[in-house]
């Protein structure tokens, strides 16, 4: 029996097959793709490694010693009983989103400041108004909430604007190649909120972000403040971000939620002051993003195939 | 009868105007403000220095030695009987807006590239789809078309993104600060536009400059192609452009059109492809944007006052 790797994912394209294939013959294993969970299942019992993300994939292989999700997120494999297998070992797509979710930001925080949204009502109604007061992310305080791939490539971006300040919010408080004017602890999360016009907020559902902005802190945002969440859903409590929209406080863009998909009768719908997408900033729909999940598990491949240490390795006890 | 300078802005606040009354008092000039033309109208007699921009200021202020529009273009003072007084100069505020312009470039090019209009409508039917595939700046051939304040600040802002390159075509062909990959003149447009993934248009409207995008140039463009004006509409031949998004060929931002505002049974209004705005890239409603403005405003006064050239002075020939 040669050694198997399986790999399930509906966006990459014949090239990126292509490039496993190849590399996977180098080293002695037969790779099989697959676009949808459900072809894959009857090969998962002797896969030594999968290429895919979702629970059913580590559930259902029981010799599995490597799973690499080409998601950046990992809380479908949080469950102590998720990997069938004993010995497997998580990676993640760490690092292949941040250009895109970079661009989903820049675009949101322009369409807030702009208001866009206002402006595409006005054009459907076939009016020419055009007197509502705009901001700009020029002079603007921006606190970023997670410093990673994806924080790190927004400050990039919004640098180029000339914000007031880039603050960037982790638990370090280590600053990135420098990439933000300071960083802060999450501890001190609280002294920065009273002095954020935009806060971007990118970090991964874990135990320990979970609702980390809740009630309280909403209330430390001065009413204008804008919020845009493109990590999870579960960082912010939704029914207190809720409450907050609909008193006319705040301004937000959530790409995420507590639930997903949103339950069609969720009173998010129609909340005010809201501009929500389906969870599309970081989905696999840009060529570029294919390509580098494509790059980083090739990586990770050659790693694993020469004993090194996988580089992209989650810990899953702390969620990323 | 003392010196007299009016000035007529709806949307420049008091701290504005008492900048522009302190400088005025210091030179000798009683300043009068008013927020509509109508309102001004009865003072323009004696006036010598008018900051406005409609063309009834021009046509009525028979004594008047300098006008200054707080916009970029000057269309509105082209005719050769705009002005009443013999001896007015013109001087317009190019270099105001190109801070919130730019932004709004940026925001217009992302919202088309990651198929925000359909997102939009996505979440207005409360469906969870995500599968639309997007596109990038990053690896973008992106052409801007005029190279003033506007092209040069996008290009700032652009660059942070990664694109393929940002190549400027302008009359001299020269690269304003080296913010550009390469410089065309404009008579080699012709070769920019079949390699452009993005054309962004910033130039006046001029006899030179009309219809610079024809039915002929437009078809030099790839199916793909992305285009956003934010200069003149008539830099567009409207119709032309039209009838490729209706082929389902490029996909437009127009911030202006030919005739503004656009008649309300303009067939553009529905026109697939397209996504409009009433000429608000460069409005006044950005606070930034009032303080240069005035700034600029005041420092020209001071040269006027000294006797020194006026740095914005309009070539009413040229156009601008």
């Amino acid at each position: 029996m040669g050694r198997k790797l399986v790999a399930v994912n509906p966006a990459l394209e014949e090239r990126h097959w292509e490039q496993i294939r190849a590399a996977a013959e180098k080293h002695g294993f037969e790779a099989l793709f697959f676009r949808e969970d459900a072809q894959a299942l009857p090969h998962l019992g002797d896969a030594e490694i999968v290429f895919g993300q979702s629970a059913a994939l580590a559930k259902n292989s029981p010799r599995l010693r490597w799973l690499c999700t080409p998601s950046a997120g990992v809380n479908q494999f949080s469950a102590p009983d998720a990997f069938a297998s004993p010995c497997a070992v998580l990676t993640n797509s760490s690092g292949a989103y941040g250009v895109t979710i970079s661009e989903h930001i820049v675009m949101l925080a322009l369409e807030m400041l702009r208001r866009q949204m206002d402006y595409n009502a006005i054009v459907q109604r076939r009016e020419w108004k055009r007197d509502l007061p705009v901001r700009s992310i020029k002079g603007s305080r921006i606190t970023l909430l997670g410093t990673g791939d994806i924080g790190r490539e927004t400050a990039l971006r919004l640098r180029a604007f000339g914000p007031a300040w880039l603050l960037g919010v982790n638990r370090s408080g280590n600053n990135p190649r420098g990439l933000f004017d300071r960083v802060l602890p999450q501890s001190r999360l609280d002294e920065a909120l009273p002095q954020t016009d935009l806060l971007v907020i990118s970090l991964p559902g874990t135990p320990e972000t979970d609702h980390m902005l809740d009630a309280r802190r909403l209330s430390l945002l001065s009413d204008q403040a804008l919020i845009i969440n493109v990590g999870r859903g579960t960082v912010i409590d939704q029914k207190a971000l809720e409450n907050e929209l609909r008193r006319n406080r705040l301004c937000a863009a959530l790409d995420v939620f507590e639930q997903e998909p949103l339950p069609g009768d969720d009173p998010l719908w129609d909340c005010p002051h809201l501009l929500m997408a389906p969870h599309v900033a970081g989905n696999m729909t840009l060529p570029y993003t294919k390509d580098r999940i494509t790059a980083l598990f090739l990586e990770d491949f050659e790693n694993y195939c020469a004993g090194r240490p996988l580089l992209r390795q989650v810990d899953l006890k702390k969620g990323y």
